[in-house]
């Protein structure tokens, strides 16, 4: 029988851990709260017990321990640089600790990096070879899966997607994530209505109090409000030309799309693939090319941090995954 | 001693061949003219033709034939599309023609790829494994070394750089080449004249008949023409910007120009290392960043199809080189 495997999920507001097996199956799984303002100590504290609770009782019988952990950090050396999200984190040497404390491999992956191999491997895009994960929420990011295994690039800072310069006026530029993430919709849309633009999205500001976010456009486009709809359809068209800057560059088999505001569904990838249909190159970009939406929901980032191990860090190729243990 | 390898040129205008020992020092030479106009037959036979001139004695001594031609074309199946500089080309089988008239393995890459893969077995990119080649001539190629390894994505599409979208001014989608290369540089420069801008690019243009290229604008830019200095700012610019996604999608090592228009020097490179600077998202992209001019020149070409032998089709890792025959 094949080792099994310890996935680690740590966010800002909560620490999950779990046992998967070699084939990552889910056998078991633990969760905890954290208070992000707590710093990195007493965090650490709750991973090492958090770990601990999914161990097997031999730790002969695991092949490795692999986290998902916000960004920035280094894959190569496993610390965690600055993650705007885990407040008090600077220079955290994470994979350091927890191989000291365990005797276990420790492999350390971006929540983005880690969501693609997720989905290659157990996900929407199983079973293909180049695989490209875009999550928009607050931030734009993305993972790319080249000929089978995860592009880090020279110190693993690859798959900025949010951050390809989109727009040049003047002096000014604009990147996909300055004009399609979350905040980027709400911004959109308060600028709008402080401009004197009448919508129903003024009565959700005044019940925000003053705050919209791009869930409440979201809703306000759904109900049929002009302006949401045009905010939503911006979004959409500049993540729309972001994709086909990547099917021109990674030439993909697979484009999967997660985070909060691809819930926004249709309003937001009509757009996208008019965006695609109108400016990609050349049609063979676009044969039997799978524009999907993400699969793995809550668990993408645990089955992410197991296939991390399963590939040491994303080096192996994801058709290695089978045959590893 | 490890095989020879037999690498091809094939261009609009000339074949060139070569035999290459296994650790690609170049060993024998032949060039001839070919008439595009010809279409393929013709040309076809003189490949055969000149490949025969620098084929060793024994078959048995060479390892397979590379070809550096225009793209598009499917490095995959080794079938020529449609190159614009190619006419009549549509759909040739070329590996499957050369393999059955040598009995030896046939590579096929486009002339970006190639030259990315020669600048990193040989220029100046030697020793490096994540590295990309833009070349700026009258189109914009680029190819990616990604840890090692030709990236070329599902069908081998990849690596378009110059079709990476970039909006302009208001609301019109354009393109890193439709901003930058060398046509782009002249229809900049005769659109401001026409505008009755005053320059002395307007003798140039007398003197061509109506006609300019970036060349023109590049000498008309050294003698301190201010129109001629502001076109080349604005194609530095936008390849910068390019740049800038480049490294963000792929955190290389090493970027190579080469190309035509890359002979006008710091008119170029002066507004493409100032746009990394301004539009960079850390300075952790530019740790030991290398932006290089291009170093092997003409026989960029044939350097490249014989280390896309080397490789297999560059499908093995580079640093595989040495350990190959």
């Amino acid at each position: 029988m094949g080792k099994g495997i310890i996935a680690v999920d740590l966010g800002g507001t909560q620490i999950r851990t779990a046992r998967f097996d070699h084939e990552l199956n889910l056998l078991q799984r633990e969760r905890t709260l954290t208070a992000a303002e707590e710093g990195p100590k007493p965090v650490i504290q709750r991973l090492k017990q958090y770990i601990a609770k999914v161990l097997p009782p031999s730790l002969g019988d695991v092949a490795g321990i692999g986290f998902s952990s916000p960004g920035p950090l280094n894959p190569m050396t496993g610390v965690i640089v600055a993650p705007p999200n885990l407040p008090g984190w600077h220079d955290v040497p994470l994979a350091d600790i927890i191989r000291s404390e365990f005797g276990l491999p420790v492999f350390i992956g971006n929540d983005a990096n880690v969501a693609a191999l997720a989905e290659a491997s157990k996900g929407v895009a199983q079973g293909h070879r180049h695989v490209v994960y875009i999550t928009v929420s607050t931030g734009i990011g993305a993972g790319m899966i080249c000929d089978g295994r995860l592009l880090l690039g020279r110190e693993g800072l690859a798959a900025e997607f949010g951050h390809i310069p989109i727009i040049v006026e003047g002096d000014k530029v604009s990147s996909v994530e300055l004009e399609a993430a979350g905040p980027a919709i709400a911004r959109r849309a308060l600028d709008a209505l402080r401009a004197g633009r009448p919508s129903p999205l003024s009565e959700l500001l005044a019940e925000g109090n003053g705050s919209l976010d791009a869930k409440a456009v979201a809703m306000a486009a759904r109900a049929g409000d002009q302006l949401a709809t045009e905010i939503f359809a911006h979004a959409g068209r500049i993540i729309g030309l972001g994709i086909v800057s990547i099917l021109h560059l990674f030439n993909p088999e697979v484009v999967v799309l997660g985070g909060g505001v691809t819930k926004a569904g249709d309003l937001l990838f009509g757009p996208i693939h008019d965006a695609i249909a109108q400016h990609v190159l050349d049609d063979s970009y676009l044969k039997d090319l799978k524009i999907a939406a993400a699969a793995l929901g809550d668990d993408v980032a645990l089955v992410g941090a197991a296939a991390l191990v399963a590939t040491e860090g994303g080096h192996l190729d994801i058709s290695e995954l089978d045959r590893l243990f």
